[in-house]
């Protein structure tokens, strides 16, 4: 079932993969597994992501944005778990006609993010893929002991906090599959490029972290769109949660689109990968988590709040946009109710 | 991009993956990441390799045993480290055609698994697949710190042992291909079918690894065929491996297709799929290693010795034929040697 295919695995590992593997514990991919010996007194954290060709990224899209997307995606889970990142393990499907540059690009990409995020590669499996590229991610990450924070540990009286902004990968997204929004929505080019690369590459808020696990009482990251994601942090806290859409921060580029396509308002509250982290904070540490978020360089803005169970709901576990309704409330200037629809974002 | 499917990724999960989440570290996958206390004085051993529709398995193959096999192939290296496994993280791109009763399949055959190997899932990522079933696993095992059996501790001197037999996948792969080989090669149904049986799903010699952490120097588990692994054991050990043809251990069912074909001798020593542990253990130990591996109810066979570094070699990082030929000496029974060829079974 295998024909050979040059070059070898052993000569892709030796080429491009050795090189990223800095770390003691991988042994230089000279072994069949990694050995981690854990830092004292902490907990390990651990996610895998997968992104796939035509489904997370465009099959022309450059190996090396893919190559960090795959491994961003997962350093943002970590990070809205109050993680700090050690490692990750790399799962690749090739397909049968990559080059030797694509391969080039996607070793840059993993290096430039590893240098900047502090992880190292500690092994991985290359395997050719039935169609296109695949990109399967473990990463690790570690918190003291006990203290991972949780999706499910919002508590009412909370402040929601998110980071960074909303909705540009998800109008990156729109743009990509028509570029002449760009125009209709009356962006500059800058502006347009800006939702592009928010769409191409999510910034994980790896240096909100050490904010999140001092003073989150729960959090998680925005990968499936603000409404879905946080009827998911309600349903598993037991709250229900009102966020008040004018507070919900936008870039330059989304606020024109928005004023001039007020519609867009549901592609950025409920689109999906932000790889932003929401957060809930209890009033009494608001202030010392906005210092830290600053303190690491990472825009919080507060946009609503957490309050009492829903009534009727349930923690269910699967979602239906009935009990997400129920759960997240999204508020315009009077006060009243928006209906965004709940759909939000699927990668599956 | 993502077109609405149903059932949605989070109903996938409450059906049938969260009965299998029985480890608190998963959280009951109600939260974004796994949370593990590292085991006192532990290394954790990682592991991630993937099997993919077409490549690793057929199209056609029950989603139980194509499921069990993802996580046996990690497993038999965690073995082979000589580490306890504990648990594993799955991502999975699903085929959109996929049926409810595969799924069915897919997470009994998992069950089973996790019951019989002690190991849970601890969390995990689904996505549809550009093209047919590919499935990554991270499996995470433990050892006393500092402890985990490398590929590259044989030493000269040292015997060389192999768990099971060898060749059985390799042949069961011929067979899957051109069912007629079965009345050439002389089979019984029965021994056809143990042949086809260790293709579709490998044994993982998880019983081993007591015998393994006490005992050898240096380990691996086999995938792709004895010649091309042993050579990569020898060269990552700076030293020269011999094996005696004669004694590598055969399935009655192997052993018949042998004597009628005696050019099956290729296939069996350089064909892949075993995932049986090839072990460098020390003469002195020698006994107490396979009195271990009879506690572990599992058969184990001297099959060669492992001699100073051949001339002239090196570690190289990339594997080519000439350096494992002369890492690798197969004998015959004349003791002169015999010439497999070096290519082996690329998986990629």
């Amino acid at each position: 079932m295998a024909e050979p295919v040059r070059p070898s695995e052993d000569a892709l590992i030796a080429r491009w993969f050795r090189p990223l593997a800095t770390d003691p514990a991988s042994f230089r991919l000279g072994d069949d597994c990694a050995s981690l010996t854990p830092p004292p007194g902490a907990d390990l954290v651990l996610k895998t992501d997968a992104v796939a060709a035509g489904i997370h990224f465009f099959a022309d899209d450059p190996w090396d944005a893919v190559a960090a997307k795959a491994l961003r995606v997962n350093l943002s889970d970590l990070a809205a778990k109050g993680a700090r990142p050690l490692g990750y393990l790399l799962s690749l499907a090739l397909p049968s006609d990559w080059r030797v540059e694509q391969m080039e690009a996607f070793a840059a990409g993993l290096g430039a993010d590893q240098a900047r995020f502090g992880v190292a590669l500690w092994g991985g499996d290359t395997i050719r893929s039935p169609d296109g590229l695949v990109i399967s991610i473990t990463a690790i990450g570690a918190v003291p002991q006990g203290r991972m924070v949780r999706r499910g540990g919002a508590r009412p009286g909370d402040r929601l906090y998110v980071s960074g902004t909303l909705g540009d990968a998800a109008l990156g997204l729109m743009l990509r599959l028509d570029p002449d929004r760009a125009a209709a929505w009356g962006l500059t080019a800058d502006e347009r490029d800006h939702l592009l690369a928010r769409y191409l590459l999510p910034e994980p808020r790896v240096a909100l972290a050490p904010a999140i696990l001092a003073h989150a009482g729960g959090a998680m990251d925005l990968s499936d769109g603000l409404v879905i994601d946080a009827g998911r942090m309600g349903r598993s806290s037991g709250v229900s949660i009102r966020i008040d859409a004018e507070a919900v921060p936008l870039s330059p580029a989304a606020r024109r689109a928005l004023n001039r396509a007020p519609e867009l308002l549901r592609s950025i509250l409920a689109g999906g990968d932000d790889y932003e982290i929401l957060a809930a904070v209890p009033p009494e540490a608001a202030t010392a988590f906005e210092h830290a978020a600053a303190a690491g360089a990472v825009a919080v803005t507060a946009i609503g709040n957490v309050g009492t169970p829903p009534t009727g709901s349930q923690d269910a576990g699967a979602c239906g946009a009935v009990q997400e309704a129920e759960t997240v409330t999204i508020v315009g200037l009077d006060d009243r109710p928006i209906s965004i629809g709940a759909e939000g974002y699927r990668h599956f």
